[in-house]
Parts: C-alpha cells; structure tokens; sequence
C-alpha cells in the first residue's frame, strides 16, 4: 500500500528502541499507518515477540504489523540506513544539531529519493540512551512545554509522522544525480578502523577520556551531509596510508 | 501554569464527547499539558470520573485532571463559548467549512484573544454523530491516509494541541476591540426563537423535512465570522417583528 505514497515513504522506518509496553508498539503502528508508513523495527522489544497487546492496541494495522522486524541491537537495525535521526527531548552533552519534525520533514525533501532514512525512538521510561544516541546524525526535538516535556511514545511518532505526511507532495520522488550515500554499517566499520589504528598509536590519552574522544569523533562525522561510499573510500584510505608502519 | 502561554490558551479547551476508555482520557490529559494546554472536558463519559485508568494514563498531569469538567450533554459543556471545531474524519452530508489543524491555528490567530474556543472529538468507536456537529462552527479533519483513516482520539488531540503549540509565537495575546462575541447558549436561543416561530406559522412542509430543514438552517448561521452578542440581539428583532399576529 505504501507505494501509493512513493518510494520516499517506503525507505523511511521507525525504530522503537527497547520498546517496554505492546499498547505503545500498537499504538505507533496505528498512528504510522494513519500516516501512510509501514516499516516498523524494534531493538529488544522487552515482551518479546509477536506481542497479542501491540496487535489489538494497532487497531487492524496489518500492514505494519505483518512486517515488523525484530533486531538484537540498534546498529543491525540501523545497518543499512544512510540518515538517521533520534527523537528525544533530553538535552545531554551531544554535540549534534537539533531539528525540529517540520525541519526534519523539510530537510527530507532534499535527500535524494533513495535515501534511507531511520527515525529511532527510545523506551518509556529513560529514552535513548547516549550510545543510541551516538549512532544519529541529528537530533530531533519536538517543541514541548518544558515543564511538562515527557511525551509518550506513540504520540511522538505520530506527530513526525503527521509532518511527514502533511508534506507529503513535497516528499513525493525526486532522483538526484548524487553520490551513493553511505549506510550506517560502512560508517560504523570506518569508525572501528580509525579508533583501532588510534589505539595503536596511543592516540587516547586515558581510557577514561577514550569514551568521550571517541564520542566528539563519531559525532563530528555524523555531521557530514551526504556522507557518500565514496567518501568513506576516501577516509580509509588516509587512515591507511597514515597508519603505515 | 497555562499563564506562561498567555491568555489564549486559557481560552482554548477540549472537549471528548462520550469518551469510552479511561486510558485515552489519561492519554489526552498528559498531551494537552505537554502542548500547554490545561482545560479538559468530558461529555457522559461511559465509565464516570474519575477514572483510575484516565489517571494512570495522564502520567502525572494533574493541572489537566485536577480540573477536568463534566456535562451530562454536548451544549452545556460549549454554552459559554464562542467558537465551536468539530474534530472529525467522517465525511456526512453537513454543510460546514472543513480545516485542517495548520489552518485552524491560523484562523485562532486571527480571533480575538478573549475568544473562547471549544474543540470538540468524538467518542472511539462511532465519532461524532449529526447532533454533536450541528453544533460546529467548522470541522477539523486530520489529513491521513484514506485507506486507514481512523486515528485514535489521543493522537488526533495531540496533533492538534502540537499544531496550536508549535505556533504559539503567533498565537500572542491579541486584544482586538470588535464586537463581543455571542456564545454557543445566545445562539442556540436565537435558533430556538426562529424554530418556534417557523413552527407557530407552518413553515416546515413535513415532521420528516422538519430536521434537515432545521440542520441547514443552523448550518448557515454556524458559518457566519465573528457572530457578536449584537448580532443575535438583531436576529430576534427581526425574528419578533415578523411573527407579530
């Protein structure tokens, strides 16, 4: 059914990260439906599953629920993705851009149509946490009143999802003549060959400080807009060639 | 606290009419507040109030639980107010301008800050009947898509709550000296004084026509902008006039 939205609509997922309660997964996979999204993922939903309170909650969104994929972690759910945005409202020490789900939207008009795209939403009672974190390109926060700002799960995905879908004339294809992006895996693979040639030149001042460098690193890149495969060749390059012996 | 966001939102409210599960009352009381929102009504809620669930579910929102209002009927909960939005998917055969929530903001913004605003949604499983929407000014209805179409009453609240949020910048306090604007009780009078006077002369061919006839009628006058106190005043003088013997 998707298709009657586009490819756009089809390579955009929601993953919900250590999702605690199956009325909150049905409730998304409702509300994606409303707006016209079938990719449902969950990283160690804690009930396990299929989940009998997500299907009733979900309200006959068969089309979501007959293909919601399971994953062990955020990385393998993200793997293939080239753009990946967290929701979260906590301000922690991320040194990434913040956007809001009109931006988002906005922002997603102008990737290529081919562009997949994650949007990760982390469990009930804590949000994502910093390592989840660390995987995004940008941070997406919905304006909130502050003294009131823990919105539920489901009603955060569905008003991105709203935004997307009120747009959705504006999303429809476009194939730009870009470079192929890189997905989370190859980026993810770039990072451990860069941070393993650092270990071996003592780079790390302290395996104290390891944690955070590599954080400011990661996040630095995750900056790049369009961060093409070529671009990754590129960068391994260098580091092999700097690393020689 | 609604204070902070000026006296707009103060004057802004929900209405559930015959809401059925206490978990969705709760669901809409905590995303009211996350958007600054505080003034929640129910119209015979199926299981009473309060509601443990509804409390529950509200995750500690309690500027909206502590002073939620009951009404046994649709026109004592909206007698004192002034512009009515029904919130409805439903395509019927009714007479009334449709909005979206982007275009609803825009119109608020426009209102006089003293306005009182009711917007009303309807119960789970059936939404609004012909009843409740006669007495609407406008309908609201979320763009979605049409092969999935009903959204659950806490997420149509929250995009709408978020849509009125995420504009609240524009939505200041405007104290506009026009004309005082007649309430939901002054106009459902007027429509009473018209309807007993076309009755008393015959007007209505058949009891059968009587109901359509009467729903257009109301229809009309629903549509007028800015219907003042002075308005109605002039109505019923011209309403007394004509039916003198």
């Amino acid at each position: 059914m998707a298709q009657q939205f586009g490819a756009r609509f089809n390579n955009i997922k929601i993953i919900l990260v250590r999702p605690q309660m199956g009325e909150n997964i049905g409730a998304v996979a409702r509300v994606m439906l409303n707006f016209g999204l079938e990719n449902l993922c969950l990283v160690a939903p804690r009930d396990g599953w299929p989940n009998s309170k997500a299907i009733a909650m979900s309200a006959g969104a068969e089309e979501v629920i007959s293909k919601v994929k399971i994953y062990p972690d955020l990385l393998s759910a993200i793997a293939d993705d080239n753009l990946i945005y967290a929701a979260t409202v906590r301000s922690r020490e991320v040194n990434k851009e913040v956007i809001t789900p009109k931006n988002l939207t906005k922002e997603i008009i102008n990737l290529p149509t081919n562009a997949k795209i994650s949007i990760v939403i982390g469990p009930e009672n804590s949000g994502l946490n910093n390592d989840d974190i660390s995987y995004a390109n940008k941070i997406i926060t919905i304006p909130v009143n502050t003294k009131f700002g823990s919105i539920n799960i489901a009603q955060a995905t569905g008003i991105i999802c709203y935004e997307l879908f009120a747009n959705q004339n504006n999303l429809s294809d476009k194939y730009d003549n870009i470079q192929e992006l890189a997905n989370a895996n190859e980026i993810n693979d770039f990072f451990e060959h860069l941070e393993g040639e650092l270990d071996n030149n003592n780079y790390f001042k302290s395996l104290d400080k390891r944690k955070t460098m590599i954080n400011n690193l990661r996040s630095l890149y995750k900056r790049v807009n369009n961060f093409s495969k070529q671009d990754v060749r590129t960068m391994r390059g260098i580091i092999n060639c700097l690393a020689k012996d």
